[in-house]
């Protein structure tokens, strides 16, 4: 069976509905991954998102390594017999955390030395090494370790990243060969796609790992601060590079209008901490846009958070009593809130795919912004 | 239909199984109530409660009354409605919340001022103002405003205390006959026996409750730093008084074997902060005593928190799972093992009662603490 295998074409943009098989279970793409940073999804268990239709969800290489450590998950037989998400699981590279998180943080031609956020314990990861943890965390798919370059970022240094992760991918590719899985099942390895905001340079990036053939291909160093405008040309860029009959995923993408902005684009793959960041916030994403739970207007109203959403939270609470809960600092309620806002990534992305085999998905896009960016409340 | 029946009586101590009606179902006893502050149970939905086989939980007057107000929850329709949990709730009068949370309290004849620990405001309850609160919330059974005596307590406090409570009680009474049910199904008022650790007043109390003729009593009072001993002799004097068709229910009780202890002196009803109290510190129940998840020992400890155990948290997760997700503040955590604890405290009362019927309840109490008391791990 294929990896990964276009089920249709849209006609009218480059969205495409795809199904990727792995060894945990199928996947229909465009799919949304739920971040679970530390082999958990923030506030949800396996049960809720299996409720809401998660279909894979993404953990965080640097974090499983510092705690409890890739050893212990190893030993635990994988992230999935240790976590209890049964499902398909994506890792990063642990590269972005590095540098967003590590302290002392020094990168070199063959790696990342860096301190732990947690303890300030020294550590050094080389692409090699990367790949050796992610066969200790038997994640489906891992990515590889690359260099995000900030932005704003200057054509030297976007240069100079873009071909350290070049250099880094080709070791990669030849650590996975050599390091074989430890769990008795497949795993998949992506690259990632650099180059900053500079077209010259995304397209070599795209076209050196092309033609290094991994199995699919993620589009980073998008969504670190630059216009939205740009994000959405560099991704046009890369996608036309990239082999039709792989996967792409827009790391770190995004709001519900990105993914949309993504699909047309060609892109099959999002993450985001988003819906359960906001979650936390009590900030609901609803059919028409973002709802503040805490807000004074909602003391009275005895309606779900989103009248045509079926997901537990919405079937079964109002907004009034949810806003006693944020405002009691009732724990509950980051998890009611986290629980439906997935349920809507998962449900804008399900409902995506569907408008692509039914060859309208440019009207569906037009459709859910109406609603979306109305803005009610 | 009555409110309360006997099925069976043991006939080597003083405990009973019974069945308990109310508007929202009937509840099987002896019955342990989760404890819900704020109209949720710390970090459970009203489905997590459900399957653990809650039957009733306890709200708090005092809280729901500053926060979100007894109008609000009466405009939703009951506090079921507001807080969607469907079953049978029982409502403190907020006495003892007046005294151990807010400020300023002054106890008269009349009642308690106090100022809220929310937001300093102003406010007074007494005992009509209690009944009135507690219709707007439509608990189904309804404790009246008491003084409950701290510990320890010289014998002119105390009885000064049970004198007021008694006092209370028939204002309560009279204040219950003349504010009707707001949500169309009857409530069920208990009044709350006081005394102290002095058994002349302890009897002297429940015996002036009895003639009033309420449809349960508490035993309060107790579980506020007395030695055990004395705590359970209190509980055996008043169970001597107190009709033997009525149920009897132990305030704020307690441990496991606590609970036992006390089914043996003939209480019905127990409700207790413990199992989610402890389980949002990382302490589980188990059939071999108490468990500190984040203890190094469990590091690679691939079994369930509680082999025996059936519930969501033991058939899914590893010790070493739990222990991570500790370590790493992730609030899921909290849930899994609140979740575990409570269903430890049901099933204990379920198996507790199922001995009761088989006519081996002292048998099956041996046998739980010979167990429970090894402290294993």
């Amino acid at each position: 069976m294929a990896f990964f295998r276009i089920v249709r074409k849209d006609s009218h943009s480059k969205a495409r509905a795809g199904i990727l098989h792995t060894a945990h279970g199928s996947i229909q793409t465009p799919v949304f991954m739920p971040v679970g940073t530390q082999a958990t999804v923030k506030t949800l268990s396996p049960a809720d998102l299996r409720a809401v239709k998660a279909q894979i969800i993404l953990n965080n290489t640097y974090h499983l390594y510092l705690r409890p450590g890739a050893a212990l998950v190893c030993e635990a037989g994988g992230v999935q017999k240790f976590s209890a998400w049964k499902g398909p699981i994506l890792t990063d590279s642990g590269g972005y955390q590095v540098f967003s998180l590590a302290a002392l943080n020094k990168i070199t031609a063959d790696g990342f030395r860096f301190q732990s956020h947690i303890d300030g314990s020294r550590h050094f990861f080389s692409p090699e090494k990367v790949v050796e943890i992610q066969r200790d965390l038997g994640s489906d798919i891992m990515m590889v370790l690359d260099e995000c370059a900030p932005y704003p970022c200057d054509y030297a240094y976007a240069r100079k990243a873009h071909r350290l992760t070049i250099d880094w991918a080709l070791r990669s590719r030849k650590a996975f060969a050599e390091i074989k899985e430890r769990h008795g099942y497949p795993q998949y390895q992506f690259a990632i796609v650099q180059g900053s905001v500079y077209p010259d340079l995304r397209r070599d990036s795209a076209r050196a790992l092309v033609d290094m053939d991994f199995p699919g291909y993620g589009i980073g160093g998008l969504s670190v601060g630059e216009p939205k405008k740009e994000m959405f040309e560099m991704t046009d860029i890369v996608t036309d590079i990239l082999p039709a009959n792989k996967p792409r995923y827009l790391m770190g993408v995004g709001k519900p209008e990105d993914l949309l902005d993504g699909i047309e684009r060609g892109v099959d793959m999002f993450d985001c901490i988003m819906p359960t960041r906001n979650g936390r916030n009590g900030t609901a994403f609803t059919s028409h846009g973002q709802l503040v739970i805490k807000n004074a207007k909602f003391k009275r109203q005895f309606i779900p958070l989103d009248e045509p959403c079926d997901c537990y939270t919405c079937r079964t609470f109002t907004r009034a009593y949810l806003r006693h809960l944020f405002n009691a600092q009732e724990v509950l309620v980051l998890r009611l809130i986290s629980l439906h806002n997935v349920h809507f990534y998962v449900q804008l992305m399900r409902r995506a795919r569907q408008a692509i085999l039914a060859g309208a998905f440019m009207p569906f896009k037009k459709e859910f912004l109406e609603h979306y960016r109305k803005s009610s409340e």
